[in-house]
Parts: structure tokens; C-alpha cells; sequence
């Protein structure tokens, strides 16, 4: 079982999470359970080090030293974890609380952003087998064996899922604060619906194209380890969530399960570069170097021997792609660079596509005859997506769940 | 260099206290700095898991799981630790925090009140000798090799002088929010003057009667390993403080160097009880098995085989001790059972006392002179201690600090 942050924001919220947890280990399960910081705790404790990092009189960028970081924003989900076995306890129930150093959680030693390498549940296991429910303080591990680490925000669905992989559970259950996974956002489309069951690669593409409901690590690890992990509400459990599971498991397969999208998009244009060998390289490795992830990208047809080239990265690094680019204007030689923020992705997301041809060409229509341009296309096996202006995005996304047969009756 | 609460409350002090760090690395030294939660952060946290072991609707007298109470409690110094070590990296100060399952600080497994049993400091020392300030979580440790435990109220004094002692320091010292040691507490006399040098047996005395500038355990521990302990102000570091040192560096031995006094005492007495072999263990196995601590006994002169026996204990412990005697009363058999918490305890201390006769009766005199009725007295080599009603505590504390010649000029 796994509680975010609004899950356990007090005592109370604690309580009921304990009600929950008992009720499990009523029913006969073993039960492990992963919880993050109180709401508002990691913010407070984020911002603590920021201060600490810059001097009053400085120029305010100074970064953390990302070790001791680490140290400072784990404590969150450590007090956390210790107040609901004190819970637990209180109630009668065995539990004790384990912190990414005792499990051990190893992880890579990329502080502030570490990725788990293992579980070595065997400590875990043998607790749990005494009848000890194991609290486990999400979002933390143990780099290099010695130091606090921690795997970067939202990092607690992944904790629940590697600590599921590393015991063998039978599911994972992350309780959040809305009770599934939906075929869009349903802020945006009132007749989204909840999905009963969604396969592993699907959800994937939902989370990493702009989905919220889980972070995308934590299903490559669902994925990988073949884990079924079920979304359901804290507050109301018995709406009975998605179960994300194989894809064989999913007997009606529409060509489309799914709408994502993401408002966190640039988009830099390169004009008149020369259409020559190597010129990609010449754009994109200067990029690479500067630790800017390019997602979509778009040539056009080559007129006079030079061309224009389109590609997108997240807002935040938009200003760091320009000053790269220009640095290297020199051996790349394009004659204009313009760039537009107010743009946003639109994906359409179903392993269905692969039986049913002619998916992506209903989005292209549906959007035309919006009057919706569309900037960029990409595509995979499984989804589709395409880069619109921003203000176009809701539209886009109602007239597209009405197209695919999503809304609800 | 330790630090407490009130001088890690916000950023602004810490960054203050890695000025001070700071100074103590550019004139040369290797610095270790052990650091409390920031004022507040403990009580809260305390608070919390109180919260947490009493479900609304239930008597109020849930006890936290001490096992967790300690994962909960130790979170605080472990945000200050990483606070500080981001702020010293920030300065361009090499730094490293160190928890205290990661020194390894061990202690015994009496979690909530845990006893240091050995600083193993050879893996901070590396660091250390590599250049970098060592910032320790002070208040806590590790128990059985892999729970978190916390030494009690104040520990981190106790954990600065045990880190001292583990490096082979020079020196250890005490930053707090007072200037040093005094003769007696200057809210109550304000001619009382500032030691610039106490032996250690002294210290202990006064920390133990009542004084509440050191915890009695951290002198214990500064004594037992010959650590130099110095206590200074971290707002005016300048003033220069206390030391404790050996009795054999302190060359003016006054015939008493300070006075104690302590509100936390309750006094019972037990009237008519049959005056015969066995009776004090009759009374005082009872209390021992309660948890009481008992400090002071009298017991008056036989009459008519009946005697009066009277003890203190500390309020906290009064209810408790009443219970235990009169769940025994068949076995003691006394005839009337009174009780008082409205005394307190003077003490005068000073290795002095050892050479100079008659200094008791000093007080005695003294007291006596004001009108002040001695209920109990106890005495060892270098201190008299003496009940008295607490409404004259500071009538008496002022008048003692005049008699042995204490006051400032």
C-alpha cells in the first residue's frame, strides 16, 4: 500500500490511513506500506535549503550540495513513517518503520535524483513474517551504502512498487487523491472515464506524455517486474480503482484507451540551415552536452539546399536550448532562430492502434476540422502525438475523447 | 563546537553559526560541530507522535512506541545537520553531515533515553583529515546496530562531548545562550559572578543539583575522559565562558564555588513506622521497583520503638511513589503518611570544602539567621544540600552567595 502526501497531511489523516492498513492485515495479508511527507512538509524543507544555499547579498542561484540535500528532505518521509507505526502500534497493530539506509533501498549516487538499483527485502520479509507491518519511508534510499538519498519528486510511487518487486507482493495499491486512472483529464473533460484496467505500456505513454496519476519510473518498474499495481482513492477505496496489468489481460481493446497531454512544451525553430550530412549532430549534440532533452522533431523538405528544423524541450529549458544553440552558431549556420512557449502536446494513447489502421488519421481530421493546426507530429507504436497551440488544447482534447468513443454514456 | 536549539532556530542563525565554524577552520583547526533541532522542531515532533499514540475518544494515556518515538524525534537534528553542512558547502567550507547510525554513534537500546556506549570515529576522522567539517546530528544514535535511538532531553551536550571524546579533541565547545558558568542563577543574583573556570567534579555536582547550563551526562562523560570542556555564548563568543578542567589546574580554591537550587523536589514522610531491621528496604525496594528515584533520607531518633522517616523524590515521581507505599503499607506498617511539593533544595558547592572545616556550619548559620527552617540536609566531599520551603529559595540562595563571598564587586 502506498499514501502520498494529502493521504497523511495530519494526524488524523494518519489515523484513517492506519484504519486502512489494518483492515488488510484483518483480512489475512502481509502487509508493506509506503508513505511519503506530510503535505507540505518537502516544499518547507526544499525551500530550507535553497535559503541555505544563498547567502543574503548573493545572486540567489546557489545550488544545494545535493548530498546534504538529501539529508535534509528525507527527514520528511521519516517522520512520516514513524508516526504512523506509532499509529499502528497505538491500535494494536505490530508494525516498525524502515528507512531507505535499513531496508537497504540501494540506489545510484545521483543525489536529489537517484534511481533504485535494488531491494534487498530479506530483513523486510523476515519482520513481516513475524507480523509486523513494514512502514516504509518512501522517496529515500542508500547511495555508495553510507550516504541519504533520494529519488527525486513524486519518487514514492516508484519506492511502493520496487519494494513490491523486491517482496514478491501480489499488488501494489497506491492510493491517491483521485480514484483511478481516467481516459483524460476529467477537469477538462467531465465524461472521462474511469478505467477498470489499463496494460502496462499504455500506462507508460499516459504518464511520460503528461498524465499525473503515477510517476513513469515507478511503472517502468511495475512493467519490468511484471507487478500489478491498482490507483485507488484514500477516501474512497470501495470506487475500486484501475488495476494496471499485462495486456493480455485486457479482453476489449478500443483502438484508443487514453488522451494525455502536457502544456510543458517549447518549441525552437532553426531556419535556412543547410540541408548537409552531420547537420543534425551539429544541433543536437551541443544540445546533449548541455543536458537538454529534445522530445519531438520535425525537417522540412529541403528547398535550395537548406531546410528548416523544428524541435521541442520542456519550458524550463528552453533558455538553456537557446544559449546552446547560440554558442555553437558558428558550425551550425542557420540563418534565423525563432521559438513559441505557448504551445502543448495532445497524445492519443491505445495498444488497440496496432490492430486498428487509419487511428492517427481520425485525429488529424478531428483537429482540422476543429481548426486546429497541427506544428508537430510523433509517433510510436502505441500512441500518437501532436504539437498545437496552447489555447487549442482543451478543444482538443473534448473533441478527440467524443471522436474516440471515450465519454462516458 | 555544539550548538543548541536556540542557536540553530532559523537560517540567519545558522548561517551565523557557520561564520563561527568557518573562523575555527581558517585558524587551522579540524572542527567537528554538533548541532540540536532548531528551537521548536522537537517539542513539535514530540507532540506529534503523543498525538499519534491517542486515538480521539481514548484516555489521553497512550505512550508512543519508543522505537519509533526515536525515528519521529531524531528527524529534527537531522534537518539542522543538513542545513548547516549546505550552508558551510555554500561558504566554500568543505562539510559533510553525519547521522548517528553513520558514525556510528552506539548506544544502549533504551530508546527514548538511550546511554552512549562508544563513538566509533575513525570514519569521520578520515573525512575530517580530507579536509571536511564533520557536522553531527547531536540527540541521537544507533541501538543493536540498526534502530535509531535518541539520548533524552538535552543529549546533545552529551553527544558533543562523547564525538570529542571519540576524536581525541583539544577541546570541546559548548555554544548556548549564556556566557558561561555562574556562581549561582543570576536571575536570582544578579551579583553573581561568571567562572572562568570550574573543575569537572564541580560541574557534575551543579549540574546535578539543579544547575542547567550542561546535562549532567555530558560531564560525567567530560570527566571520565579528561575532555576540556568550554562553555560560551554563540552571540558573544567573545566574553570567553567556563571551562571545565581538572581541580589540579584551578590554583584559588575558594571554600565554595557555587551555589545550585532546584523547584523539582516533593518530600514524604512516613510517621510511626516500628523501628527494626529491614524497614528501609521494606520501604525503598518498592519505590526502586516503581522506577522512583529517591534523593535525600532522614530518620529521627527512635522513641518508644517508633520512628519518622522522611525522603524526597522529584514531583514528576510523587503520585508514583505514594502508590507504590501504600499498595505495601501491610509490610511497612506506619501509622500516618504526609506528603509536601512545596519545598525546594539548596546546595553549596566546591572542591574547596575538601581543606576548609566549619563550611557547613556556615550555612547553617546563615539560614538560620534569615529565619529559614532546614528540613533535610545531605552532605558529600564537596557539597551540603539542605530542603527547605520553597517560598525562601531565593532569600536563600542570595544569602548564601553573600556568606561564602560570591558576589561580584
Amino acid at each position: 500500500m502506498k499514501f502520498g502526501g494529502t493521504s497523511v497531511a495530519d494526524l488524523d489523516r494518519i489515523r484513517h490511513v492506519a484504519t486502512l492498513v489494518a483492515g488488510e492485515v484483518k483480512r489475512g495479508h502481509q502487509v508493506a506500506v509506503v508513505v511519503s511527507a506530510m503535505a507540505g512538509e518537502t516544499n518547507k524543507l526544499v525551500a530550507w535549503t535553497n535559503d541555505a544555499a544563498n547567502p543574503p547579498g548573493g545572486n540567489g542561484h546557489g545550488v544545494a550540495n545535493a548530498r546534504e540535500y538529501d539529508v535534509v528532505v528525507a527527514a520528511g518521509e521519516q517522520v512520516t513513517a514513524g508516526l504512523l507505526a506509532v499509529t499502528l502500534n497505538a491500535m494494536g497493530v505490530p508494525a516498525r518503520s524502515w528507512l531507505g539506509w535499513q531496508i537497504p533501498m540501494k540506489t545510484s549516487s545521483v543525489h536529489g535524483a537517484a534511481r533504485i538499483e535494488g531491494v534487498d527485502a530479506a530483513a523486510m520479509k523476515k519482520s513481516m513474517a513475524a507480523g509486523e507491518v513494514a512502514v516504509v519511508a518512501g522517496f529515500q534510499g542508500v547511495a555508495d551504502g553510507e550516504r541519504i538519498s533520494t529519488l527525486g519528486r513524486g519518487g514514492s510511487d516508484t519506492s511502493a512498487v520496487a519494494v513490491a518487486a523486491g517482496l514478491g507482493a501480489e499488488r501494489c495499491d497506491i492510493y491517491t487523491d483521485v480514484d483511478g486512472v481516467y481516459t483524460t483529464d476529467p477537469r477538462i473533460v467531465p465524461k472521462a472515464r474511469r478505467l477498470p484496467m489499463i496494460a502496462f505500456e499504455e500506462m507508460l505513454e499516459m504518464a511520460s506524455l503528461g498524465a499525473k496519476v503515477l510517476q513513469t519510473r515507478s511503472v517502468e518498474i511495475a512493467m519490468l517486474h511484471r507487478v500489478p499495481v491498482r490507483v485507488l482513492s484514500t477516501f474512497t477505496p470501495e470506487a475500486g480503482g484501475t488495476l494496471l496489468c499485462d495486456e493480455e489481460k485486457i479482453v476489449e481493446k478500443k483502438p484508443v484507451t487514453g488522451i494525455a497531454y502536457s502544456r510543458d512544451e517549447a518549441k525552437i525553430t532553426l531556419h535556412k540551415i543547410p540541408d548537409r550530412p552531420g547537420i543534425a549532430s551539429a544541433i543536437f549534440g551541443p544540445l546533449a552536452e548541455a543536458g537538454v532533452n529534445v522530445d519531438m522533431i520535425v525537417q522540412n523538405v529541403s528547398e535550395d539546399g537548406t531546410t528548416d528544423l523544428t524541435f521541442t524541450v520542456t519550458r524550463g529549458e528552453l533558455k538553456r536550448a537557446l544559449g546552446a544553440i547560440q554558442t555553437h552558431a558558428d558550425t551550425i549556420r542557420f540563418r534565423d532562430i525563432t521559438h513559441d512557449a505557448a504551445v502543448a502536446k495532445v497524445s492519443i494513447i491505445g495498444i488497440g492502434m496496432r490492430a486498428h489502421p487509419g487511428v492517427a488519421q481520425t485525429m488529424f481530421k478531428t483537429l482540422s476540422d476543429k481548426g486546429i493546426n497541427i506544428q508537430v507530429i510523433s509517433t510510436s507504436e502505441i500512441k500518437v502525438s501532436v504539437l498545437i497551440e496552447e489555447e487549442y488544447v482543451e478543444l482538443a482534447v473534448r473533441a478527440l475523447h467524443t471522436a474516440y468513443e471515450l465519454d462516458a454514456a
